[in-house]
């Protein structure tokens, strides 16, 4: 296994799959925010575990996986407790984009798709809150997912902002995207596909032009495979407003689950990452009151945009993966355009699957399908059908 | 070497002191914020040396002492990057105060003063910001002087809050503080007292009733060597408003000191490390503006309270030191109580001096003596005279 650090250092741990289940054959790897039974749930902090019992049974996603036949692996680096969205862990370290080395994986979930972009499993558990499936799948070239808000079990999750969180994953290639979705979904991925597609050309436009340009020969296939096809804007209301909105309720709800942890360990934490805890430890209660409103008029939107038989595609983020070890004011400016992209995601819940297929100067940037709640499987089916017509 | 995790790990450096100086015999040892020669310079945070270049000459202060004759016997623990007042350090961990091993030593200068405490040498410097001298001296019941803010030359020594910057030092019994202070100082330390004591009785109402008490014989002898005594307020406009200023500055100008660092590095802290830092950088001009007023009016008020041959005296601390790992919700009402008593230190500049010699419940508490700017010596002198009349 070539070393990309992608793993979670001096934990080597092999479970065999359920033989003969539908995924065997199959190498899977879990985000060090999953509970594998016996083994520390690091969180990408080493002061996470302090004090902690080792996990007395596996996290639900992990264990659906092992019934399923798939072989687990090895748990994978996280930005600390998840939060952080271009995959620079100051404790256990950076993982390597084989599809761009001198570029940032994304986050949280780096590990977790450095590793199946690199080829050392076929699939990994990710969780994403804000994007920290979308934008590693976007920054790696893979197939990810961020299913439908409440539709995965996630015990044995280390929660952030559970209004927002969801467990997802990822994969090379289409088919073994389905194969993985099917038993996580706990559902036949369908033959029928979407009839109507939404271009949200507000998104669009708020990437960079060259990602635009990259992304059209997908959108271009994915019309014609849908066959009717309409331009939209998504956020009526601003991209940036809908980003204020996640960037409110986000920090805020994880300030109130680390809140003890914190007050109790004072743990060491990365300066970006204390920063926003503190910074959500501050919103006014008025913020938090609008920005739920907010979330109201973007699900309502989400909604009247999607009804079923629908799909709005989308760059999956505005810009491939920036340089590695760049200053916080450099990366600040470029996170907070990310999640004017990535703020529907967690603002209204709807199921979403980063298409890997184009490339700005050789490096990987994705193009999104989101559908209704509920239609994760039909996603998934698009992302087989997209495949095919390659 | 008793092994009280005063010295910062795996650094074992000797340095021999001038043949035949004022100081032959004595050993010393530098907070982890001043530069040794060839030694990196900690600063209490593993990521604070990366990429910096080894120290090519000693601090000012240190170099002061070896040319006097003391020996260098190593680098002392210290709160990150001098920002703390408990001594409580997640990378070097938390020195152990001797006279009260289940209390922190107090900080930031930490290791210095438990270093001395146990004896492991005989004198050892520190800094002192907004208390990091005075206030590990009154819990591990030390002598410890702030001298005059701009006394000292300060070259080699990390600073923080440059406006309230000081270095300082600490010994176990007069004799030996007043030869150390001789030579930092670089001046004779005088036969002649202060005249007129002032009481400063809002400080002392301020403390924990214990604490006031067990200062009395201290404040009875201090006041039959100087033969003349009154009571006064020192802080007519509220020692909490001396702190709210303190705190308003200190912090603004320690996050302008990191900035670029935090900035580059993305550095681990503590939590509330970080937090301290994120505060400071979100301080509005209006209230810096205020701040600086409100340091004017301290500044008037200790110049009016203390002309030539006079002194004040008030508790160090309000309270022995608290015990160890507790919440960072139980430490911070701790440390603003403990800003009230310091901050006239940060914002006047007045020299202070903690004499020890008095404990509640066993635990050390010590009382201070502040003179006029520039009367250093005069304090070292009174300092003497009392254990005299022990």
């Amino acid at each position: 296994m070539r070393d990309i650090g992608a793993f979670v250092a001096g934990q080597s741990v092999y479970i065999a799959g359920q033989a003969d289940g539908v995924l065997a054959g199959l190498k899977f790897a879990v985000k060090d925010l999953f509970d594998v039974k016996g083994v520390p749930t690091g969180a990408g902090n080493h002061d996470w575990p302090f004090g902690r019992p080792l996990p007395i049974r596996h996290a639900w996603a992990v264990q659906a996986l092992l019934d399923a036949g798939a072989c687990f692996v090895g748990k994978t680096v996280t930005d600390e407790v998840s939060l952080g969205i271009f995959g620079e862990n100051p404790f256990d370290g950076t993982p390597v984009n084989i599809k761009a080395p001198d570029r940032v994986p994304g986050g949280s979930s780096s590990g977790s798709a450095a590793a199946v972009a690199a080829g050392l499993c076929d699939t990994a558990l990710g969780t994403d809150t804000g994007g920290s499936v979308r934008v590693p799948a976007s920054f790696c070239g893979l197939y990810g997912i961020r299913p439908t808000h409440g539709r995965l079990d996630l015990s044995g999750m280390l929660p952030q902002a559970p209004s927002s969180d969801t467990a997802g994953w990822f994969a090379r290639d289409a088919k073994t995207f389905a194969r993985v979705s099917s038993v996580l979904l706990q559902e036949k991925i369908p033959t029928v596909l979407p009839k109507h597609l939404v271009i949200a050309h507000d998104c669009f436009g708020f990437a960079d032009p060259e990602v635009t340009i990259a992304l059209k020969p997908m959108v271009a296939r994915l019309s014609q495979i849908i066959g009717s096809s309409r331009e939209d804007v998504m956020a009526p209301q601003g991209l940036s407003v809908w980003a204020r909105a996640q960037r409110t309720l986000q920090p805020a709800e994880a300030f109130d689950t680390f809140k003890d942890w914190l007050d109790e360990r004072n743990p060491r934490l990365a300066f970006s990452v204390a920063r926003a805890l503190v910074v959500g430890s501050m919103l006014p209660e008025s913020e938090r009151g609008w920005a739920r409103l907010m979330r109201q008029e973007v699900r309502s939107r989400m909604a009247w945009l999607l009804p079923s038989d629908t799909v709005l595609c989308m760059p999956t983020t505005p810009f491939p993966a920036p340089r590695k070890g760049q200053r916080i004011s450099i990366l600040d400016p470029l996170r907070d355009r990310i999640t004017c992209l990535c703020a529907q995601g967690g603002l209204a819940g709807h199921p979403q699957v980063n298409l890997p297929g184009a490339t700005v100067d050789g490096l990987p940037v994705g193009l999104s399908i989101i559908g209704p709640r509920g239609s994760d499987a039909m996603l998934v089916a698009l992302a087989q059908a997209m495949a095919w017509n390659f």
